[in-house]
């Protein structure tokens, strides 16, 4: 199929998945879950031939790391389908409602948004994880997977395609898009067939999708994620904390990136910090006041403080006031998740108030800014802009909504 | 003041608005009532220019007249401004909130965008609308009027920018932007100093904005609004539904423009539909079906059921069955208000679920679709869209959301 006749196919698919029940989704979702299971085998074959191509392109090995599948990766693959068929449907919550003066009733109800693109990298696995995300949203999904992955997305699609058909369910609610950067550019622009589009992957990728689409983008994160220890921060709070944000997962977007030390707590502080940084492998990038505290510390260039290494690095900075800290922020925030180690409450307050970024923390870690952490039970990414969600995106966050609105033959005066 | 100092200011305004108390902004919008009924001379006499120089250029009588200010015009702008500060504040309503099982508390908090530019036609009391509306959301406003009004908008700004200073709000909150297409091009891909774009017009401004923006665009309505008088309605419920939807005020959005009836009904229903219709000035586009009921009934061109006519003129048509209707209004809808008059509980129900539109009404007339009429007290527009906000906008849809978490130390496992 091309990719206008998918486009057009799954627009009907939607209108069939937007008046599904909870149950038949759920059903639906336990089949991909089974067809997945059974086509084992083949997808690590496929996966495999993949592998090998990546490998043979000289695809460095972190990447061939993201696109290789293992029976548990497909295990966990398969179980996830299985615990969105456990989540809550959205669809069909009324958000709110009310009676007009006139007894009109209104009701805001949410709807699936329709027809779904998600335009995604090498991860073989966010196939199955979107399409299930869409499904139970009640959405069709169009997915856009990396060409190194091809292999195994073709097989994990059409495992999930007889999946839904085994439940009833048009397998014309998931296809996978093939072609080249044309047919990329087709999906950027296919207004009236496909209601939103989600780029997944890094930065460079989102701002293709951004530039090159009229069709409504929601942006997924990059994360140059700061720490600031206040001068009233409680020490072995901060370390802890910015050793968790830094080393617990440091390849994801709400790693710490960033650490601003205020000066009246950097005496205390930095030796100590830094010594556990070190301890836990991480290369510390500071400016001359950070470097002054330890030979470990090398000087940070220019772009360093815009950088999101998803590394075991770390961008540090000395900073005069929280006013200092803010600006810095302000300058460099990618959006994401900003977090303040204080036991003042006006430093607190001001910094929750003034920073403008999906997630602010307070004496917390930013490893906690998570779909699966807030306990959404799945999450299709985490926004980063500010127009309809904004930080992780579950379930809810894949519906717009309707009004209903209903009455006996009232008219307007 | 360039594009770019405006933007930049604009943004450094925010970062203020966003902290205002409600209290603050309310007495920086009833400021803004007092120095713009103080301009009421000056503003008559820029906008007598704005409307001599539209006639000289021979722009129809119908956009003159949106264009021309009177002083009962200008009390409505003041008064606008005064509403705005007797409506609720959104920005800081928690919208949930929650704990984490280690203790971590999560609040969903809504934020303003930011700067917000507005993109519109040639009514002069947007201006003031639009601004008021940004202010009580927190918001900073770039205004990016037509050229038509430009006088009438520079003494209008200008007022509210004092506004603003006099009550010890930055004048930045508010700017007009001037210039050429480049300056419309230059906002459109303002990415990073401007959040979001509201274009208010008709559809072709509205188009040029969707493809043109590489900001993140709210687009507001238009509506070609359908009214399905199904087998089973009320004839007399569904004549003044109808009369009430096309006739109230034939000129806004929210107005129906195609009428759709259910043949086993036509016998009954056409001839007094027709007769009324014509008794009220409207001129009937119909398919051979409708043109058989009456001599007043012009045939319908094949482009009439996707015209928004806006005038009292109402396309028609004789369908087959409550799946023809569906099929048809899937076709022809752009998503804003779609209405059936039945008393069938399955049809009202199929209706509701199937119509994929921003409102769907049953038994009620479209024109309820409204801010004013859903109680918001202020609106921005008519989302038409499904990313953000769907169908009216008041202030809440004009913020963005924050996620507040605070802990003491915790950090993941």
């Amino acid at each position: 199929m091309d990719f206008q006749t998918q486009a057009v196919a799954a627009r009907g698919a939607a209108v069939e998945l937007a008046t599904l029940t909870r149950a038949a989704k759920d059903t639906a979702l336990h089949a991909m879950a089974d067809a997945l299971a059974a086509s084992e085998g083949r997808l690590l074959q496929a996966n495999a031939a993949d592998v090998e191509a990546a490998r043979a392109a000289g695809t460095p090995e972190s990447i061939v790391d993201r696109l290789a599948l293992t029976p548990a990766r497909i295990d966990g693959m398969v179980q996830g389908l299985r615990d969105l068929a456990a989540l809550p449907d959205p669809v069909g919550d009324v958000v709110r409602g009310w009676k007009l003066p006139n007894g009109v009733s209104v009701r805001q109800v949410r709807v699936p948004f329709g027809v779904v693109g998600i335009i995604y990298e090498a991860r073989p696995n966010v196939t199955a994880d979107a399409a299930g995300i869409c499904l139970k949203s009640g959405n069709a999904a169009l997915l856009r997977g990396s060409s190194s992955a091809l292999n195994s997305n073709r097989v994990t699609v059409e495992a999930l395609r007889a999946g839904l058909e085994a439940a009833g369910v048009t397998p014309d609610a998931v296809h996978l898009v093939e072609g080249g950067r044309d047919v990329t550019a087709e999906l950027m622009r296919a207004r009236g067939l496909v209601d939103v589009l989600i780029p997944r992957g890094g930065a460079g990728l989102i701002q293709a999708v951004v530039d090159g689409s009229t069709v409504p983008v929601i942006e997924t994160g990059t994360g140059n994620c700061h720490v600031y220890v206040d001068a009233d921060a409680d020490v072995d709070q901060a370390i802890t904390i910015l050793l968790n944000a830094k080393t617990q997962r440091p390849s994801v977007c709400n790693a710490a990136e960033t650490l601003l030390v205020h000066r009246d707590i950097a005496d205390t502080f930095l030796p100590r910090a830094l010594q556990a940084l070190h301890g836990a492998g991480v290369t510390v990038h500071g400016d001359p006041a950070t470097v002054a505290y330890s030979e470990a510390v090398v000087p940070a260039g220019p772009d360093e403080y815009d950088a999101e290494y998803l590394t075991l690095d770390l961008a540090a900075k000395v900073v005069d006031s929280l006013d200092e800290a803010l600006d810095h922020i302000r300058a460099h925030t990618t959006g994401h998740s900003e977090t303040i180690v204080t036991r003042s409450r006006r430093a607190a307050d001001r910094f929750v108030a003034e920073v403008d970024a999906a997630a602010v923390l307070v004496n917390a870690s930013s490893r906690f800014v998570d779909g699966g952490e807030f306990g959404f039970g799945a999450e299709i990414g985490i926004s980063t802009q500010k127009l309809h969600a904004r930080g992780p995106m579950g379930l809810p966050e894949m519906t717009s909504s309707k009004y209903v609105i209903e009455g006996d033959g009232q008219v307007r005066a």
